[in-house]
């Protein structure tokens, strides 16, 4: 089976490389990019003989993700891009009818409700790399979705769960950057700390899986072995476990519907000690609440809360805000959104509208 | 959906009521069988409407239960009735192609590779009611067979878990009978208590899911919460959890492929506080490896073993033996149980061998 991977040196693209080295050959790589880390990409492309690469940084040609998203030699793309540019080449892989192993969850924040009917319309298939909605996934095969009472995403709280808000005043990018369980990038690690990646995930959820909002839950799980939960209408509960590693998830989007011999180590449940579940502080960590209110909003809204949350925590990573200000800023620039339709211009607009307003809120805040 | 329940008066028959009452009329009840309790039984035959009873301690008919289980009428036979006499009514039934809920432990213990050959054979179909193999057979929906690295069963270790061999010495029958998460039957509730009734799962899930016992393991979890994990090959898992009630598994045995709308409370994972897994003490509760021996050793050896653990149980309930002797008595019986050939005549012959040799052990013990 032939894939692209787009974002290759990022911590989903080598995750993702492991699981292609494990394959034994059953998994070629067509195609690789890269944003700037021309080094690496050129190594990858040397270790797995692939020819097609493209460094978005560097290339002259605005379509050339599309292109290898939408190669006819492959079967599958693995969208491991961070952010709102992973949007084009996504709907171009999904118009061209490919399986799109989703790590990105802005694509299906920002236009969920459109990716899933492109999806359905040209015989694309998502499947989602989120630990959490792959999870879900796997706990959904061979139930109808008629059974479900409600989708119980699991999150491990970050790294200041308990924290109380004057606590949270003065945290520092190290400590935010210092996640207990999941080593990650430096943008989604911070959405770990203000449980934005639980907002967003329960927005893409709402897409993902085609559930109302009253469907969905997020419970938090310090111990980040469950990592989603199905509760079916009859009081059972069918609960996801494996390691916090994304080789979990990413090999059962490729491996699809069969699954990858050894792809993690299975969890030692004894060893692990205990499994513990606590309600959301909605109160302190307001990111959760925020994308809740742009769901229900509807239209551009999580667009503007999506890239609100970009530009807010690129300047908290710029030492421009403090932690607890990237949560008002994006609150204060989700008010004053516009109404629009949704359709992919409008979202591109809002999309650039809300990076400006964010900003302007930044600098209005440093004033 | 027309059903018969056979055991309708111990506690998974009751139970099998209230998931018919809760039904609103989309299961309805074609015949009820007890054993020796009239009263009940013509009480629930009132409220249902039942005009086919029978009453097995009081029936000149020896082929009354085969009669009821495959009643041309009926799609379901629902077997709740305790030890070895469910194993002619449930092989009638699969003969007649009916699908059994089968609450009964002895008869896969005793011939499942005959039942489920027998299954297979007339298009029948075998539902475990058991909570962990119906756990884990909600948790196979979707998944094949081959996917599967581990099956593994939960257990909460019973009232006396934690105990040493010497405080084992002095327990009580009340003591035993003190479940401290299953309301059952006195014989099961004995069995809990020694852990027999994990070692009949094990030899049970060996047929239901015709796996062999390299793929299956016990953990204790005393919550009882989670009833049955799928470890997978590629180290994922998939829990099922429910409340500790019965209706869960007999309502999703009734209405499999579907599920009975609030069937069970769904568990509030925020108050279950936390979920633990220990390893099996192996030293202290022997039932476990007796039982893991009998299915190494094959053909009738699970028949004495279950034969053998009847007897033992029912002298500890009549204060013939002590605690410890039940497993002391499994084993001399088993140690001296002939080899035989695996068909009916046999199980039945080894039956009863098994019953007569135990009462020996435990004659010989008190003089």
């Amino acid at each position: 089976m032939k894939i692209s991977i787009l974002g290759c040196t990022g911590s989903i693209g080598e995750s993702t490389l492991e699981v292609v080295r494990k394959s034994k050959g059953f998994i070629k790589i067509a195609s690789l990019a890269a944003h700037s880390n021309a080094e690496k990409l050129s190594r990858h492309a040397s270790e797995f003989g692939v020819s097609k690469t493209v460094l978005t940084s560097q290339t002259k040609n605005p379509e050339a993700l599309e292109e290898l998203a939408t190669d006819p030699e492959i079967k599958t793309v693995v969208m491991a891009i961070v952010g709102f540019a992973a949007l084009k080449p996504t709907i171009a892989a999904l118009k061209a009818g490919k399986t799109v192993a989703l790590a990105n969850k802005e694509a299906l924040v920002t236009c969920g409700e459109l990716l899933t009917a492109l999806a359905e319309k040209h015989g694309g298939k998502i499947i989602p790399v989120d630990s959490e909605h792959n999870a879900l996934f796997q706990a959904l095969q061979g139930h109808s979705i008629e059974q479900v009472d409600k989708l119980i995403i699991t999150g491990s709280g970050g790294p200041f769960r308990g924290k109380t808000r004057s606590e949270l005043q003065s945290v520092t990018i190290a400590q935010a950057l210092n996640h207990p369980k999941w080593k990650m990038g430096p943008k989604i690690t911070i959405d770990s700390a203000t449980l934005m990646n639980k907002g967003l995930e329960y927005i893409e959820a709402r897409w993902v899986f085609g559930l109302p909002d009253d469907k969905l839950k997020i419970l938090i799980h310090p111990q980040s072995l469950v990592h989603g939960i199905v509760q079916f209408i009859d009081g059972s509960m069918l609960a996801h476990l494996s390691p916090p590693d994304m080789k979990a998830a990413i090999s059962y989007a490729l491996y699809y519907p069969q699954r990858q011999p050894g792809a993690v180590e299975p969890l030692d449940l004894v060893k692990a000690q205990k499994l513990e579940f606590f309600e959301v502080d909605y109160e302190n960590f307001p990111c959760v609440n925020l994308a809740q209110k742009a769901l229900k909003k509807g239209g551009v809204a999580p667009t503007v809360l999506n890239a609100a949350n970009e530009t807010a925590v690129q300047a908290f990573l710029d030492e421009k805000i403090s932690f607890l200000s990237i949560s008002d800023m994006i609150e204060k620039t989700l008010e004053s959104a516009p109404r629009q339709n949704l359709d992919i211009q409008s979202i591109f607009a809002a999309d650039a509208w809300a990076r400006q307003k964010c900003q302007e809120n930044i600098l209005s805040l440093r004033h």
